[in-house]
């Protein structure tokens, strides 16, 4: 889920977070829980951290917020000076606790738990393969298969135990899977990175005091006040034990090499605060409406934002055009996952419970509304009834983004094809739908110009249908028959 | 409370929502449930709706969010075509449920519930003289001495359960207060609003389909599609009976006759998307922006906003100065009332919870940030030292109010004098206590100016110590010596 | 409700208990929590504690059983050395929260809590009056009453807050309540405890190490270990404050004057372990048991009970009759009031959820069951076919009371007068419903006898419809109109 | 956990039910629910319900009593024909919610749950081969190993999620392990009941309207009313799925042959009304009683039992010796598991808060008290104090089991060796510890006796010593290195 998670938006799967050493007590445990509380927009279905004591694992997972699922008698079971933690999506049917991730096993290697953001291709081959073998599946999850390879490899002539052991399993298991992945790994004395070669989610690495810490984005380094070192580089993975950090690279596994960083992630997902594949995200998203305003230009009066993520593109689309900016529409802090609509017998609500006009900017304008996306076209549509319903003369839609038009593989949860408006409608079509005036989107070159990156380093596929990376090409209905929790 | 709810800011009491005769079932619960959720930002402690079904009136309170205390089961018991609703602040020590409103009572004249926002200045002398007469009271809430009143007026020979009998008790309990409220009552067969002569608090009249609507804010009118008619008049009393709606004034009271409207709810309290006294919010939040620019110029490379009841006015400041407006802070989700901050060993996080800088925006530049109030300073000081971290060159403070100096007797929650930065600290003492490079405030003229109207219309004592009424000199340590729920 | 509200019975409203100096701290809130729970049987929808720390009460309630409304946390919020609860009984439709006790009120004598054991007689006229007279009523309760007629009385010269002044109201207020009660008032700086004079429910005095304690039964005073002092005598009134304790008479009420203690009490809802009007409950309940071996002899195999609440009458009647007693009725320790029956496809469970046979007892039987009471019947009817279903060849039912005919108006939650199976069917008749070879009542004389006292100590009104007070002829369908919390 | 679970007693493992093919909706999962509750005594820290509706397994566990996790939305979460279900007992540390039970995997087979009450003695041996060979481990439990030998074993040429493949790997995994286990399976179109071949714990059939039931104990079957069939017979198991139910003979493993039924089930886990090993559990606790008569009389005025568990012995004993039965402790019904006690400054309350003596029946007599077992010790001091306490002239104590001195390898929580005070402390010692006037303990002999069956098919380990199966001779001290949820 995205930064502000209130509207039809695509989904982003999860966060992860780890901090190292930082004494005893439950310091790494309470440091993990701000940094999940940072990254809470990732991910608000479920969270979970787990923390090393040297001698044995332990875990609290939940179903929630972090907010909810941490407390201060909960922290305090999570001794030790490393931990790490995650957040998971929220979907309308599938949240199962026995989902929540980090999961944490033992095997012949010793203990060993991970948190992992993205999603693999190869999965379900991998998990035919590994039950033909005798493995059994306990979760859903993409993850497990990670931990049945660690498993199932001969490490070699490590002791077990030992953060070379784990390393070599670790290493072994991902030399097989193809896909979306920035794994952390914690043992009972040693935390490990990994970011897939095509660096498909972020990873980021930090330093707080001579303890390291790796987190899905810089905010949640900056809560904690902790150094921005770097981003762990695509194809890395990092070792951090009693004898520091030290960087590797991964096997080289078949298929395609280049990168295909989330093009996403800079137009909707990461908080506009972060520091995101090396550039700041809220200037990547203010470029993306100076963009939009040379590429699709329009009289008018005031440029508003669909809030909170549209704001930097509107920004950025109000200095370019010279048109003012204002805040046509107001947000409600209080809608959380809880809110019932009352009974069916009164309308639907809608985005009414969550954005309201300001009369006072609309009324007789013409106004330019600078959204990140379309996903379904639903919600634009409401919301350009609102901005008219409120005296506006004129409605000019902007979308900070190309057209969405085909689902992810790599770790964001999607509608289906058939679903995605711009799959199945023209531009004027939309602009229709939606009751707009005029629609521009941002095309790909826009896109990229305003990024001022090539294009060949990220994966757009959702917006171009080029998948850097082949998937199984229709998804398994139901890979497995248990539901619940 | 406030807009946003997230900083050290001065608490709005409550807000009152009320509507007559939407039919049966339990619409009229529905919208007002609908109704209160839009005033959420007036009050996060507790809430609650009575309905009436014509021959009973039907409670639930509780403490919490709107969305936490009702769901369909609660609404579902709520029956009846009229209803009204609460929602009260939240204080650190005195949250108590008993004092959670409507408050529902049984006199000589039947059933009556009652919401209140504001505060009686004669409340305790008024409660001496009852408890003196052989009254009994259950909470520490002004609005209890109201229904005291109520019961005791001899009300003529109105048939007991009218609404003429009703009303003429409730027209002669308010002859005997003094202070600020915005009133909305419910019998079992009519709703009633009243507005005290001063008109501090606000109160405005809407129509849903012929059916009529009372709100304390327009916002509320917005979200369930009522048309907004006028405000209730200050010192006007409105029946809605099954005989349709009338006005009446309300008995002169001794004292001063002059309007007192709060200022303080233009600057901070009021949702910007409201119409509130007559004007748009958040055009006169703008305008106070733009004043500030012409009032405390300075040369700056960016200006930004407190998220998010800064933001108007920062926007108004931008396009008065031509420096351009940004999003320099970013505001967190997902800080309910509940975060929990971690054990004490690790340094207090405070604002950062809810606040991050934008470092693309703020570095090597000269910023101008722009807030609403200052009240003790400590927040202020956090935001300047954050903004200057993330790189800022200057960080130049303008303050879209004037000094917060004086407490509030009619309805707000203020600290005490002592603790009011602007009571203690001349303007230089409390930039430099920001650590703001300048430090600008709008003047009382400025603000007059700004907003387009005379100031002897308004309350503005919280900036100048001039009190319309009256009040006790020393308010008494602990009237009730009831503690708990 | 009783012992061990499981089945169809009638049921007891209510269990106070207070203790008096214990020292500082939350010591007299953890005694009183400890209390409430010996006393829990004689209710179980709310309970609540208020405290005095000396300067001011503090006040704790909620819905529930004790040990879900309190904890650690909760408890440390009363302070002091006296504290009173109150548990309060349970019924399908009107459990509100605002009619837990203790209710704690302001008056022009100061601050003082009440908690009231019983039913007034004369609270509807009274209530009538009062309104009359100016007060405003926020409970359904009739205690209300009480704190209003406290308020309205002139108490003559004594300084408010004084133990004089309230203890003057308090005098004044009982002259004109006439009913069931058995009150403990606590103030700052006193604890009052008071007893109908006719004695209906009740209230004992109990010594821990130099403080006093007062509690509805004995069991709870063994409990905290503290010693039985005495029965408070009916029409009694006790004064503990810093001077000691000393007792009193009440005013002399009109209306007549015999003792009318609740005969109920020892048939059922006090708890076997408790001594009751200075009888040991189980000792009188075992020779009911054998009064009723005398009156119905029966050739059988065994006597069993339907337990708890018949196992003194059974093993009384086994060792009258010489048949052996076995137990033949098996009890489930889970049932709890959240259990809830699965859906309506599958049939009702009922009394089977609660009990289960013994086949091994009763196979080819001949077998004598004993329980205390039947009220509607229903719950008998389904015993004997689960004892029958378990392979006795006879099943013979003797009822240790007399047949449950008249409805209570002193404080016992009784059905309708319709729904009571004595009420409208002869013994053969009700024998014959609930399918026995054979039934057999306690007689009144046979009560008395066993009890080995003279009846007019004693209310029997529920057997004999001779009530000691008069009482409204019909309740009022609905005296309040305010239905929730 | 036991019949009472309130005093120190050795506490059962789990207790398993499942029902198959009553046709669609939830009616299989509601059934599951009441024979859950019905065995509830067998486990209270866990439950949990997979259901089939045919094409997937559905999954509902959670901490806490059946009652509280399960509802009328969970239940219809859970549809289809068949169900089993799982409770688990508490313990003070180590409460998992990922050690709740029934556990639900895929393997190469299709998707099997499986639900197990018992104990391995081969499980870490197992576990230990099955990580070198690859697996990975998610719980602490003993059954996942039973599935991982499942998902290793090669079922030979039956169909993968067909019967006879679940089948053969159930019977390839129980051929390797050793220990005491009653197991339910689920698959999505079997259910498969086993026990092993020394039939430690109990397994019964039951049928209900032709559709078939497996329980712990008949007492879920009668509160279902179904028939009971017959035990499930040591080393058989049996198959339920659209062709009907077929019994089969489970391999011989290594060891010993002989049966090895748990007698303690007989003394005290057992519900009372169950039929346990062919015969009524509370005929054979009444014979103890009477045996322990004829073996340690004793002139005494009344016989007593600690309730509820020491009833049918105590009513034995009396019978025997002719000495009257009477009730002399009361046991309060409100004493759950969150019942917290006060703070530390008052003293302890233990026994008192759940037991109370009967003055009337103890005051200056010579009293025989009867109890099931004695482990620390600890509660029976208090006890033989509570009666003294009351006036006891003399207390008798009479255990219906000999001395427990050895712990339970096989599916029973026991305290270590050293904490059995019949361990480490001869009878006199015993006696003087818990302050009885005399002791007198059921001898081996006489427990054979009274139940009438050779000592040869039973386990009474934890009397003599002498285990059936070899077992670790030291218990791994932390097998598993993750700690928590």
């Amino acid at each position: 889920m995205g930064y502000d998670a209130v509207y039809d938006k695509m989904k982003d799967e999860c966060g992860v977070f780890g901090v190292w050493a930082l004494g005893q007590s439950t310091e790494a445990a309470n440091f993990t829980y701000l940094g999940l509380h940072a990254l809470q927009h990732r991910g608000q279905e479920s969270a979970g951290i787990v923390s090393t004591d040297g001698s044995a694992l332990h875990v609290h997972r939940g179903m929630g917020l972090v907010a909810d699922i941490f407390n201060a008698g909960e922290l305090a079971k999570l001794p030790g000076g490393a931990a790490i933690g995650h957040v998971r999506y929220s979907t309308a049917g599938a949240s199962h606790l026995k989902n929540a991730q980090p999961i944490a096993i033992q095997y012949a290697g010793g203990a060993v738990a991970v948190a992992h953001n993205g999603n693999l291709v190869n999965a379900e081959t991998l998990r035919t393969e590994l039950e033909a073998a005798g493995s059994i599946f306990q979760t859903t999850s993409d993850t497990e298969v990670i931990l049945h390879l660690m498993a199932r490899v001969r490490p070699g002539p490590a002791v077990p135990g030992s953060t070379e052991h784990h390393l070599a399993a670790i290493r072994a298991a991902l030399a097989r899977v193809s896909g979306a992945y920035s794994l952390l790994f914690l043992t009972e004395r040693s935390m490990i990175g990994a970011r897939d070669p095509q660096g498909f989610r972020p990873l980021v690495l930090g330093k707080l005091k001579g303890n390291w810490v790796l987190a899905s984005e810089t905010t949640a380094l900056d809560l904690i006040e902790a150094e921005y070192v770097r981003e762990i580089a695509p194809g890395e993975i990092v070792v951090i034990d009693e004898k520091g950090l030290r960087s590797e690279k991964l096997e080289p596994t078949a298929g395609p090499r280049r990168l295909a960083r989330c093009v996403f992630e800079h137009i909707y997902f990461a908080r506009p605060d972060s520091i995101l594949f090396g550039r700041s995200v809220h200037e990547v998203r203010s470029s993306f409406g100076a963009q939009l305003a040379k590429d699709h230009p329009v009289e008018a009066d005031v440029v508003i934002a669909v809030p909170d993520s549209g704001v930097p593109a509107a920004v950025g689309y109000a200095r370019q055009s010279g048109i003012p900016y204002d805040v046509g529409l107001v947000r409600s802090h209080y809608i959380g996952r809880t809110f019932i609509e009352p009974q069916q017998s009164i309308r639907h609500f809608g985005v009414k419970l969550k954005l309201n006009a300001v009369r006072g900017v609309l009324r007789d304008k013409r106004v330019v509304v600078v959204d990140d996306s379309i996903v379904r076209g639903t919600t634009s549509r409401k919301i350009v009834k609102m901005i008219r319903d409120a005296g506006a003369k004129e409605v000019h839609l902007r979308i900070s983004s190309p057209p969405t038009a085909w689902p992810c593989y790599y770790g964001i949860d999607t509608p289906t094809r058939q679903e995605l408006i711009a799959a199945t409608h023209s531009e004027p079509e939309i602009r229709d739908y939606v009751t707009a005036d005029s629609l521009g989107y941002l095309s790909i070159d826009g896109l990229y110009a305003a990024l001022g990156e090539a294009r060949q380093g990220f994966c757009d596929a959702c917006f171009t249908g080029e998948y850097v990376l082949e998937f199984p090409h229709s998804r398994p209905a139901a890979p497995l028959r248990l539901v619940g929790a």
